[in-house]
Formats: structure tokens, C-alpha cells, sequence
């Protein structure tokens, strides 16, 4: 049987990312421009363009997925996007099918990364997992039973917004001591500038050139890999941190494996191995029942076109016209 | 029609509660006896002498559905249950379909709770919900897409145990911190009597008969509607932690309401209006999107027989004879 083909799109603060995926997962054809900022209007122009663009490529391509970094709701109108100044009560899923004359879905982009690593990547065959970016912020999809968490109204899965410590840092959101200010890429980037203005991590300093403020998660790793004992010894207390929210979120969801996503992937097992340690320290009932494996995630930058690709292709019924796919994925 | 009738049973530390349920949500017959401690085989009589009694009074039932205190996996069998020393991985589901030989389904005693309120009680008609007990502890059912959430083993919606401070007191389960330790109904009590013995909250510790140690929650809560200023204090203070808790929960879940259950709900406004105060102060984007109104739980004590029942009708085929139902609700 023919592959069917979707169109998916990544739209973040900087890159609208697209691609060709066909129903295997596979990207056969990709196209990247920046994110114009400021208006919708502008915005819109290019995902019309890039959709073209990919659809001069191949012609039969049966749907259109979105992953926008905001909150999006069940008919794709984004409500909130505060890196991506375009996005202001946008009828974002309308907008496009009307434009391009294909069925559009839209979600949010951790949602779609989610769905794709579980689909295809690192959480493939689980029904119920998590998978969490580190990154700027704390990024979550959350699969239960095979679909994608969306809630009431289709902001569910704000994973890095508990608290989990009421003197802790301040987070982006407005709110104190929060998870994603606590075990944010950034926040280890963070904590290793108020060591430093302490007078620890000299090699991390160093490497940072001698500038405090300069310093970020990366010159942690480096030294971290290099063997540097104040710089393995922060990396444990980021990974507690990180541990003890991917805690809260399996106790409260048991899932099958959690995925973690971001640059900290690609540091292998300096940050993951404690991370492990620390989460099997502290899970629930682990003598009792079985607990999930903590694991990186495998499509990397793709997973978003990828995962927004096939959840339109999951919604959208074989030889379907525009506007079909409507309400909760 | 004829309404199809199932047994429900609630299976806790102290009790077993019986009851004939039809399929909508009314409680036709009763029957309670005392939770024979000690040993399975001593639970599993009780339990068929109570299904036994409840058939007597109405041949027609179609199936058993059982709610018990501990983690339940997807077919029934418990793993761990501190408070109901009877269950040690003990195959509850399947020793009670080959003793009385009616289909049945076993999931833990919240999870059914939740489940009836979200058919027939304060989360009617809402496919997502949270139902939140403050009692003892935490107890906790989450209604995902209609549907009870289960994960990848059966063990999900623990969710008193998270972690809301590091620097917080013991919880039950060992770890420090924990929502459950700050929120549940004993924690009112134990943060009324850390007051008392600070000098604070004269007015309860009269009412507990001097003793510290002697205070309770209700005294509290009695104090309180009396318009004692201290403890309206620190029934604000739990409120707080109560609605830190509920925040996470809203913004991973975005539930189209959250039903709380326990004794407090019976002091109305007293706990629930401070509890929504501190929610809305802290719920994540509450300006940009619906938030979920936090309402009290309408079944009361029967909301787990109704529960169980109503999921094992749900889960069993018209007509279907024993050990049918497996696998996920």
C-alpha cells in the first residue's frame, strides 16, 4: 500500500520548521524558514509558503499538523504564547485550512513531540508515558492510554508548573519554586552562575572566562565530562531536582517510560545516570510494582514535525477534503 | 428498559461496604459488615458472604465491581495496601469471579469514587475531572477523557505524593514534603496541634480539652464557624497548601472541574472559599483560559459501591457470564 503523507510544522519563536511524513514516521521532504515576529498575518504568509513550498514537492499530501509553541485548544485557536509574539488569540487551525485547503490540526509543540516519541521514537509501544524536554523551559507531552493528554480544554500537560518548593528560584510563569524554575536547561545554567558567585566551580569559570553571568548549562557538561568534581557535584543536585518532579509525575501517572528530551541527551549518561539514581531513591512503592525506565529521547529536533504530521494523519480519515478533523485528537 | 443492576463494594481498613447499584447510579440494596483483619481468606468470606446476602435480595445482578484500598494493577490483583493488611499480593479479581462466579473488576477505592462522581455526582457530564478526598490522606481519582486513570500498570492518580516542600514534615509513605503531609485532613490536625503547643489557638485547644495531642480537625473546623480569628488562620494556612496542591494538578491535567471529597466538605464555604482564593492567586494562565471550579463531591460514603458497580456494568457485556471483564477499564 501507498505511504499517506502529511504535512507537519513546528512553529516556535525563531523557525517554522516543515516537513513531508509519511505514515511510517519517515521525513521525505523538509523545509525550514525563520519565524517572521510580530503579526499573524506575517506568520500565516509563511506556513502558506512553506506548506507550498513542500507541496510543489509532492502533490498528494493529505493533511496538515501543527505544533505551536502555546496553548492551544481543542479547535486550535492558540490562547497564550509568550515566545511567540505572532500568537494572540489566534484561530490558528481555521486560519490555515482556510489558506491552504487541506484538514489542519493543531497542538501544542511538546504535545506533538510527545506523541511522535511515542509513536516512533523512544517510548514506541507504550500506551501511557511521559515524555519532558529540558530546555529553556520544562516542555511535557503526556500519552495516556495511546493519545495525546489535552484536558478540558486542551491545555493540559504544563508539566513544569507544580511547585515543588516554596523558597525556591522564581519561575518564568510569575509563580515561585515551580519545577521548570528548579530543572530547566536554564536553570542549571542558573545555578551554576550563583556557585560561581560564591566562589566555587573554578573550572567552570574558567571555562565561562571568568564571567559569572557568561556561564551556561554546557560549560557544566564540559567539565562535568572532564571529571570536575564541583561541576559532578552540581550536576547531582540538578539531577535531584529533575528526579524529584519526574517523582511526583510518575506517581501520578505510572507511566510505561519517560522519555527526556533536550541538549542534555546528548551529554549520555553524565546527567541520566543520576537522574535514574535519584528518581528510584525517592518513586513510590518501587519494592511494589514495577517502575518506568527514564530514557533519552531518539527523533531529536524532528519530533515535532514528525509527531504533528502523524496526528493529523491519525485524524484525518483516508480521502478526506479540508475542515474534516475537528475536536479533541 | 429494565435498569441492569451490578455489586459494588467498598473494601477499606475498617469496613466492607456492599451494595446493589443500577445503572443509574441509584443504590438499591445495602450491606455492611466489619473488614475481618488478618488474612485473605478471611476478606474473601466476608466478601462472598456479602455478595451472597446482596443476590439474595435480587437474583438479577449482572456483575461485581470492587473498590479497594491499595494499588490495584490492570487485572486486579494488589500489590500494596498498608492500610488493609489482608491484601499482600493477593488476586483479588480473580478469586472473587471463581468464588462466586460473576464477572468482576477490581480498581483502587478512589479511582471508583472518582469514577461515580464523574457519571452521577459533582463532575457530571465532565469527560475531565479531578476527585480529590482530604482525609486520612489523599486520595485521588482522575477522569481522563471519560475514562479512569489507570497507566501503564494500574498504579497512576497517587496523587498525594508529590512533593510541595522539601523542608516540609514526614509523609505516611516516607518521604518528606509530600502534598499528602501538608494537605490531607490529618494534617490539619497536626499542624492545629504544633500551634497549640507554640501557645497559639487557645480557643481549640479548650475545645480538645487542653491537650494538644487531643486536637483534631473537627475542632478546628468548630472553632472556625464560631469566627475564632487563629483558627480562621490556620484553616487559611491549609487552604493555602491544599490549592498549591490542586495548581499543579490544574495546570497538568486542565480538569473541567475538581470535586473535593472528605469531612471538611460538610463545613462548606469555611474551607472550600479560601481553597479557591489561593487556587485562582496561583493557577497557571488563569487569565488567558477557563479555570476549573472546585466544588464539593456529591455522593458522600457511597460515591465507591456506586462507582464500582457502575464500572463493572460499563466493563461487562449484556449478557456476558463470569471472568469476562479484563484488562484496562
Amino acid at each position: 500500500m501507498t505511504p499517506r503523507l502529511g504535512i507537519g510544522l513546528d512553529i516556535g519563536g525563531t523557525k517554522v520548521l516543515g516537513a513531508i511524513v509519511d505514515d511510517t514516521g519517515a521525513v521525505v521532504e523538509e523545509h525550514r524558514v525563520p519565524s517572521p515576529t510580530g503579526t499573524w498575518a506575517g506568520l500565516l504568509a509563511a506556513i502558506v509558503d512553506t506548506i507550498g513550498e513542500l507541496r510543489s514537492r509532492r502533490a498528494d499530501v493529505a493533511c496538515v499538523g501543527i505544533g505551536a509553541a502555546g496553548m492551544v485548544d481543542l479547535d486550535g485557536t492558540i490562547h497564550y504564547a509568550p515566545n511567540v509574539p505572532a500568537f494572540r488569540s489566534t484561530t490558528v487551525r481555521a486560519d490555515v485550512d482556510a489558506a491552504v485547503g487541506l484538514p489542519t490540526v493543531v497542538d501544542n509543540d511538546a504535545n506533538v513531540a510527545a506523541y511522535a516519541e511515542a509513536r516512533f521514537g523512544a517510548a514506541r509501544g507504550m500506551k501511557d508515558a511521559l515524555v519532558i524536554t529540558l530546555g529553556t523551559g520544562i516542555g511535557g507531552g503526556v500519552i495516556v492510554n495511546g493519545r495525546v493528554l489535552r484536558g478540558a480544554h486542551g491545555f493540559a500537560a504544563e508539566v513544569g508548573h507544580f511547585q515543588i518548593d516554596p523558597n525556591g528560584p522564581m519561575c518564568a510563569c510569575g509563580e515561585r519554586g515551580h519545577w521548570e524554575a528548579m530543572a530547566s536547561g536554564t536553570a542549571l545554567g542558573v545555578m551554576a552562575q550563583a556557585a560561581a558567585r560564591r566562589g566555587q566551580l573554578a573550572a567552570v569559570l574558567a571555562a565561562a572566562g571568568g564571567d559569572p553571568d557568561a556561564i551556561r548549562g554546557p560549560h557544566v557538561s564540559a567539565a562535568g565530562h572532564a571529571g570536575d568534581a564541583e561541576a559532578l557535584a552540581l550536576i547531582d543536585q540538578y539531577a535531584f531536582n529533575v528526579a524529584i518532579g519526574l517523582v511526583g509525575l510518575a506517581n501520578i501517572f505510572d507511566p510505561g517510560v519517560i522519555a527526556i528530551a533536550g541538549g542534555l541527551v546528548n551529554d549520555g549518561e553524565l546527567f541520566l545516570g543520576p537522574i535514574r539514581t535519584h528518581f528510584l531513591g525517592h518513586v513510590e512503592g518501587s519494592v511494589h510494582r514495577p517502575t518506568p525506565e527514564i530514557v533519552p529521547a531518539t527523533l531529536g529536533e524532528r519530533a515535532g514535525v514528525i509527531g504533528a504530521a502523524i496526528l493529523a494523519l491519525d485524524l484525518t480519515p483516508v480521502g478526506a477534503s479540508a475542515a474534516v478533523p475537528r475536536g479533541r485528537p
